[in-house]
C-alpha cells in the first residue's frame, strides 16, 4: 500500500493524549504526514473524539493518574471501534507510577502498538533494565527475544526504538535501519515517530507492515535533513518539513 | 488608526486561557506584534490577572470543565473592566463538551469577538455543520447570514476564518482575503490569529475595525512568509517574524 | 572547571516542574547543553523523579496550587538528596498566587538558587517593584543591595536577569554582561536560562561559580547567534543550537 498518498486521501483523525512538552511536534508531525490531528484529555470527551478518531496515540511523558484514567476511557471506546491504539511508554521504569500506569493500561485495554526505547520495553518485559528520565540506559538479555515475548503476551505489535528499530508481532520481525544520529539530540524525535506509527496504522490492517512503512518514512525524513544541516533545531524544521514532503 | 504603533507604545497585556498545543505560538505571536503576552489558568488567580490586562484571550483547545470554570472567571472580570474578551471556539461541534462550553461561555459572559472556522461557526449557529477534530468539514447555508444572525444574538464580533474572512457585527460584514494556504498546512496558525485579534481590540473601539485590520496584518504577514518558503515549519519561523516587523 | 565538558561527560539527569508555555525549550535547552531533561510534575512521582536527578528545576509560569505542592514535595526530597534547587519566580507579584507560591516554596524548602527579573526579586525582598504579567516594570532602591540581602536571608544564591545579571550570595557578588537584547523579544528566554543554572549547577559546589558561568554561557550563546540574524524565531533557533556547540 501507498500509506502517504492513502493518508492524504482519507485524511484520517489521530486522536491524541499526549504530554505537555512534545505536543504541538506531535500534532504538527500527524499534520505533516497528511493526517488531521486532534489533542484532547477531558474525561468529559475522550470517548466521543475517540469515536470520531481512526487511531489513538497515547504518551505517557507527563502523566497524572487522571490522564491515565481518561487515556483508558478512550482505548476502550478505540478497542470497541476497532481503531488501533498506540502506546507510547515514555520514561517507564523511571518512577513506578509510570510503569504501574504503563502496565495498568496493557491490562484494562488493548494496546495495538506499543512503543518504547530499549529501557522502557525492558522494564515492561520484566528484564533487567534501566531508564533514567526518558532515557534508556540498556537493558540485559536478547532484545528481540524480549520483543516477541511481550508481543505474545499481549498480543500486538511491539515496536523497539533506536539506532535498528526492532517491529514485531511475537513472530515475525522486522528491522528498520533509517534514522539519523541526530534524532537522538533533538527533544520530541521519539514521540513525534508515535504520531507516525499512528498515521499508519489509521489506513491499515497489518500493523507490522504499517509500523516499519512508519519508521521507514520517519527515518528517511531524518536521513534527507541530517543532509542540510548538523544544528539539532534547524534539523528538527527539516525533519518536520521532509514529513510534508510531496 | 495605526494598531501596530499603537501596540509597540502602550505594550498591552493580554491574558491567554489557551490551549496546551499552541500555547508557545500565541505567546509569541503576541510578544512578535508588540504586546505583552501573560498565560495564566488558576481559578486562584484568573480574576486578578484580567484585572491587570487590556484584552483577554480564551481557546478552548485542550479544555476541561476546569479550565472552562477559569475562562468565565477571567471574562467577568474582563467585562467588569470593559477589556475585549475574544473567544476562539476550537473544535466546537465535535464533542458535546466543546459544543456545550462554547455555549456556556457565550451565555455566562459577555464575548465579545468570537472566533471560529466556518464549521464551528456554523454549529453555535444551530445550522447544519461539521467539525471533525479541529477541522471545519463544511456548513449548510449562507455563511455571511449565520455570521450576521450570530452576532446580532450575542451582541458581538464574529470572525469566522477561512480562505476568505468575514468579520462582522451583524450589520457592517468585512471580508479579509488576506493569507496564505500554507497556513492551513501549520498547526497554530488559527490560534495565533486570535492573539492577534486580542491584540487589536486591546487599542480599540471599534472590533469590526480592529478585527480587520488584525486578520489582514496577520494574513499579510503569512503572504509575505510564503514569498521566502513554501515549506511548513520554515514558513512558520517567517510568518512569527513577520509580526516582529517594524 | 570545564562545565560543559563535565555536564556532557557526566549527563546529569534535570528534573523540571515547569510551565506550559516554554516547556519544550526548557527539556531542549538542557539537551543542548549536554545535560538529561526530564519533565514530570505529578504528585505521585515527583519524589521519586527528583531522587534519581542531579539538578531540580522549578518554575511557576503557569502554576497551581497543585502544582505548587508537587514542586515542594520534589524541594524536600531534592534538599535531603543534596542536589541543586532552582526556582524560577516567573510572574511573582504581577497576582497574589504568585508572589505567595514563591514565598511558600521558600519557606517550606530551600531553594539554592533563586532567580527573578529585577521586579520580581524586587516583590520577595519586600520593595517597592512592579510586574506585568511576566514582564518587570522596575523597583526602587538599589537592586544589588536588594539581591543580596535576599540572598542572606535564605542562605541561598540569586540571580536577578536583566542586561547586566546579578549574582551574588549575600557577600560575593558577580556580574554577567553576556547576552543580547535580541533575547528579550523571544518568548521563553529567561525559562532556558533557568535550565541552564541547572544543568550547570548539578555538577557544581560553588553555585555563585556555577551560575555565573551558565549565565555566561547561555549569553555568549545568543551574542553568536545574534550574529546570524536579528530576526526574533531565527535567532531562537540559533540560541539553542549554539547551546549545543562543541
Amino acid at each position: 500500500m501507498d500509506y502517504i498518498k492513502t493518508i492524504r486521501e482519507k485524511k484520517p483523525l489521530i486522536h491524541h493524549l499526549t504530554n505537555w512538552v512534545t505536543i504541538y511536534d506531535c500534532a504538527q508531525a500527524t499534520r505533516a504526514i497528511g493526517a488531521l490531528p486532534v489533542m484532547a484529555h477531558a474525561d468529559e470527551e475522550v470517548a466521543e473524539m475517540a469515536n470520531l478518531a481512526s487511531a489513538l496515540v497515547l504518551n505517557i511523558g507527563t502523566l497524572t493518574i487522571l490522564l491515565v484514567d481518561s487515556m483508558i476511557k478512550a482505548a476502550k471506546t478505540a478497542n470497541q471501534k476497532k481503531i488501533p491504539v498506540i502506546l507510547d511508554a515514555v520514561g517507564c521504569g523511571a518512577t513506578s507510577l509510570r510503569t504501574s500506569s504503563t502496565l495498568r493500561i496493557l491490562e484494562e485495554c488493548k494496546i495495538d502498538i506499543l512503543k518504547g526505547n530499549a529501557g522502557e520495553i525492558g522494564v515492561i518485559a520484566g528484564a533487567t533494565a534501566e531508564v533514567r528520565g526518558v532515557e534508556s540506559m540498556g537493558v540485559k538479555g536478547d532484545l528481540d527475544e524480549l520483543a516477541k515475548t511481550l508481543a505474545k503476551k499481549y498480543d500486538n505489535v511491539v515496536v523497539v526504538t533506536g539506532a535498528v528499530d526492532i517491529i514485531t508481532d511475537g513472530d515475525r520481525i522486522e528491522k528498520c535501519t533509517a534514522g539519523h544520529e541526530l534524532m537522538s539530540q533533538v527533544v520530541g524525535t521519539g514521540c513525534m515517530s508515535a504520531s507516525a506509527l499512528g498515521c499508519f496504522a489509521s489506513v491499515a490492517e497489518d500493523y507490522v507492515d504499517s509500523s516499519l512503512q512508519a519508521m521507514n518514512y520517519y527515518g528517511r525524513a531524518g536521513e534527507r535533513a541530517a543532509q542540510t544541516t548538523k544544528r539539532p533545531m534547524e534539523f528538527k524544521v527539516q525533519l518536520l518539513d521532509n514529513l510534508a514532503d510531496t
